[in-house]
């Protein structure tokens, strides 16, 4: 499939870098032309590197990894046109440091997602994989037993192509939590992933929900 | 030991019940001393009834189990003489529902625990079991396998006594968060619980934190 992975970061490169494993035809996308991250990552992994919109205009499916303080403007360099009709994956969260604490800029009843949605009414944005360590989306091996993915979003067929893309990565347990308003609660768990973190020492692990079958 | 157990509705019976079979000598306090729920559950169990106060002063160990949008000022009625140098296990969320939708009068810059805590500085506040549904926060063994229960606070001795109590409903994985702002995480998490009910279609559930020894 083609690909546009917005972000040149390490979330941008750890899901380019597995997806181009996968044998996807994909393209990093930056805020400019001649992002040396980008142009490197492509010569690395025989992949493609351009702007935004160019990443946008390649992908028949794009994914969101840039900041969640600078979604929206990455997107609108990105352009509406570009997004239009497609799956939008949308793995960013909104945060912010202050004195070392954590907090979201979007929040309880709203979410970076829905934000996205609102602005870009046409693409088909799902929300999946952002309350988790990247190296973890990639490999669900790195935390020990099953464990779970969530998304959630608008359009069935948008999931049911993330989905696939989810199974391809080797997750197993991956929930639907329906429309985007679920994106606020994936949201939201940062605050607590990022202590977890802390207290744990590493942030090789991931949720689980324990239910019955 | 004495507990006081703040509130009367389903989580502070659920609670105060399962306290009492482990031979705990609990009150559960209400708003008034003449509270109908309370004097039956006091008859039915062998337990005792009074007004928050009473119940406060009662315990050596104290858990709010009160609404978290009246939380403070029932403590206010329990009285900061009867709970200062206690143990105060705060299980409560700030929850609001407006049109369906789940969000928190609290959030992300600060806690209900850490809003008690302020007011009430001569307490300590631990906050625990505020995640998931009561049935499970005094039988884990409603959702299958080992799952994880959270705990922070800035006294380490009343989070020990608390784990203790955890270890005794039949916790294994007790996660120490940290001081009390991580009590924000642990509130914050109410949303995605609250949209996993639905779309697993039960509260018997729990999240387990996987991640290697």
């Amino acid at each position: 499939m083609r690909i546009g992975v917005l972000g040149t970061g390490i979330v941008g490169r750890t899901l380019a870098t597995k997806l181009a494993a996968l044998g996807h035809d994909v393209m990093m996308g930056a805020r400019k032309k001649d992002n040396e991250t980008a142009l490197g990552w492509a010569e690395e992994t025989g992949g493609k590197a351009g702007d935004f919109a160019d990443a946008a205009a390649h992908g028949e499916l794009v994914i969101n990894c840039t900041k969640g303080s600078v979604s929206v403007e990455a997107l609108r360099q990105a352009g509406a046109g570009n997004l239009a009709g497609k799956v939008l994956m949308d793995v960013s969260n909104p945060l912010v440091f202050t004195e070392g604490e954590l907090s979201l800029s979007i929040v309880n009843t709203d979410s970076l997602a829905e934000s996205i949605q609102r602005r870009f009414h046409s693409a088909k944005v799902v929300k999946t994989l952002n309350g988790m360590n990247c190296a973890v989306m990639v490999e669900p091996g790195r935390a020990p037993g099953t464990h779970s993915v969530f998304l959630c979003g608008n359009d069935r067929d948008a999931k049911a192509d993330v989905r696939a893309l989810l199974e391809s990565f080797g997750w197993q347990d991956i929930i639907d939590l329906g429309d985007l308003t679920a994106a606020r609660g994936m949201e939201m768990i940062l605050p607590l992933w990022l202590k977890l973190t802390n207290s744990l020492g590493t942030s090789d692990f991931n949720f689980a929900v324990m239910r019955e079958d």
